[in-house]
């Protein structure tokens, strides 16, 4: 089958095996699997994954010098199951599932490991019992947003908001985004969020922000100042990229709690005293649980949030590289979903 | 009145002029005035501070590059009140109080202003309103602790601990060794310390550490892991000097409450990547309520708590510079108490 592998820091699209499922898989076809900001730190910076699987004393045996194959935000079609496996779900069925392959006692992260394809390939496997059918006759590409708004929805359940908070969003990415989305289906006023792209502003309000502003022109906590300045706040940091942490630590009120939900995958450089003065929580998150991943599949597919306005394009395996090199300039595009047999360019969509 | 000004970095011995009580002050005679790791790191980087008053824009006018006089941990005895001032307190009554001089509508933080004198002085100003009788007979070198333990007992009301929750404690300061004190007094267990030196590691012990290690033999994550490992962790960290939080995030088990005591005045580098695949909450805490100082008071007084292990020693002026150089290495001493009329180097006190 064909795929993109991710070697030596470089994308290319090549022939790989056809992966064969055991008992307990389901072999799925992808169709359409989302580009996340993760990938793109992972090609960068795979060599800090090792210095995390130390901390967290991981046995995770994930070589980012040998071949890899990115994509953990798929929604699939199930082609087989393997023997003897008994599901819930059948050939046919369109799914989306958490992105891990239970092997043995361990749980292979899909998309980040040398051993199982992840999304970006034309074929691969999945542990059949964390299959969610698709609901409602909900398409594939607003089904590969499930995972990326689980990420949101987790971000938002541990901010541990409370009626009456107020809520600033540091950048407009799709995980910026996906946050706004929750915060606003969730009631929260005003939610107040940042981003130096027009059109990233433009979907923030489309997604449910009160008010937008470019950082360059008036900092993001301003921007609450002026137009509330009262309620308790709480910061979404979802930048991820080195100084916006101390940023966010100097720029908010005294007693807020920050939300990192931005993954910088560097060593990055605080000013403890000013947390320590103004009395600050740093939340850090990751992921989200079964329960929320298969609580956002079905608030997508309700119509409870819409993730429509995320999705700015599609692109096929040998457009992959050119859409990470135009993801990197953060502006045009917020999610791109790959798609096998799609363009070799980003095509944009409007769903 | 004598005093021991801070100048250029350095302590110095002088005649200053005697303060004179206003509407609302009551003129106090210090009895004793602890030496804080605050006091250390502010003659040493005082710059830093110029840098907090932005972040939380606040119009504190200190100026460190001129003369001010340190200390904010005393007790002292009431020589007279202001004209017309109607206080609980009298002339003759031991007493301590939270470290603010009301000015009009500013709070002046006695110890880090140019315009007042802190405690490490013979005379000085406190807000009558703002002052606590000593009860029980207390002495005044106990009593002289109620602000260390207050800042303490605030850090181990942030950590929102459940029965069942462990405590770490990294670094058996006077800060450390006070959470200690509390967590006991709490009922916590087990508490596991690190410290480098035998003399703070057997305090610990002393106030209530259930397993005490140095960090260069033994990891203190380790040794919690050794003798318990199952309970839910909340880790203290009570050093604040740099690299310490990047170590404790290296170290703290996924879902760890960081409460972050230890004052790192300068920038400081940790890795966020870490800190978001275990799901880590960093808490800055800094000083503590009103009620809470009362509360610490009563505590000592009461032989709630048992603030006798903590004191190691008494100096006079003469011996503050001296003392403040001992302090840096950190070993013998824990928390040294200034009193006028004391000798000129540390005396060692066992009360």
């Amino acid at each position: 089958m064909r795929a993109v592998v991710a070697r030596n820091h470089e994308l290319v699209v090549e022939e790989v095996a056809d992966p064969a499922p055991q008992t307990g898989d389901a072999l799925v076809a992808v169709r359409a699997c989302g580009i996340c900001g993760s990938d793109l730190h992972t090609l960068e910076h795979a060599e800090h994954l090792v210095d995390v699987a130390e901390a967290i004393g991981s046995d995770l045996a994930f070589d980012p010098e040998a071949d890899y194959i990115l994509g953990h935000e798929w929604c699939a079609e199930v082609l087989e199951l393997g023997p003897a496996t008994d599901a819930s779900v059948a050939p046919g069925d369109l799914v989306v599932s958490v992105p891990y392959l239970v092997r043995g006692e361990s749980l292979l992260p899909l998309g980040f490991v040398n051993d199982a394809p992840g999304g970006f390939s034309e074929r691969m496997l999945l542990t059949a019992a964390l299959c969610v059918r698709v609901p409602n006759g909900l398409d594939h590409c607003r089904a590969a947003l499930t995972e990326p708004m689980a990420v949101a929805l987790h971000a938002v359940n541990r901010a541990g908001l409370a009626a009456g908070d107020a809520a600033v969003v540091i950048g407009c990415g799709p995980i910026g985004l996906a946050i706004i989305a929750w915060l606003r289906e969730r009631g929260v006023e005003p939610i107040v969020a940042s981003d130096m792209t027009p059109r990233r502003r433009a979907l923030a309000v489309a997604l449910g922000a009160h008010e937008v502003v470019d950082p360059l022109t008036e900092p993001v906590v301003d921007a609450w100042r002026r137009i509330d300045g009262i309620r308790p706040l709480v910061v979404f940091e979802a930048v991820g990229v080195r100084g916006m942490l101390d940023r966010a630590i100097f720029e908010a009120p005294t007693g807020t709690r920050i939300v990192v939900a931005g993954v910088c995958m560097e060593p990055d450089t605080i000013r403890p005293l000013i947390a320590i003065v103004k009395e600050l929580d740093l939340r850090f998150v990751y992921a989200y649980t079964q329960e929320e991943f298969a609580a956002t599949l079905q608030a997508i597919a309700e119509g409870e949030v819409d993730v429509t306005p995320l999705v700015s394009g599609t692109v096929g395996f040998d457009g992959v590289a050119g859409a990470f090199a135009a993801l990197r300039h953060a502006g045009e595009h917020v999610k791109v979903l790959v798609e096998p047999g799609g363009p070799a360019a980003i095509r944009p969509v409007s769903l």
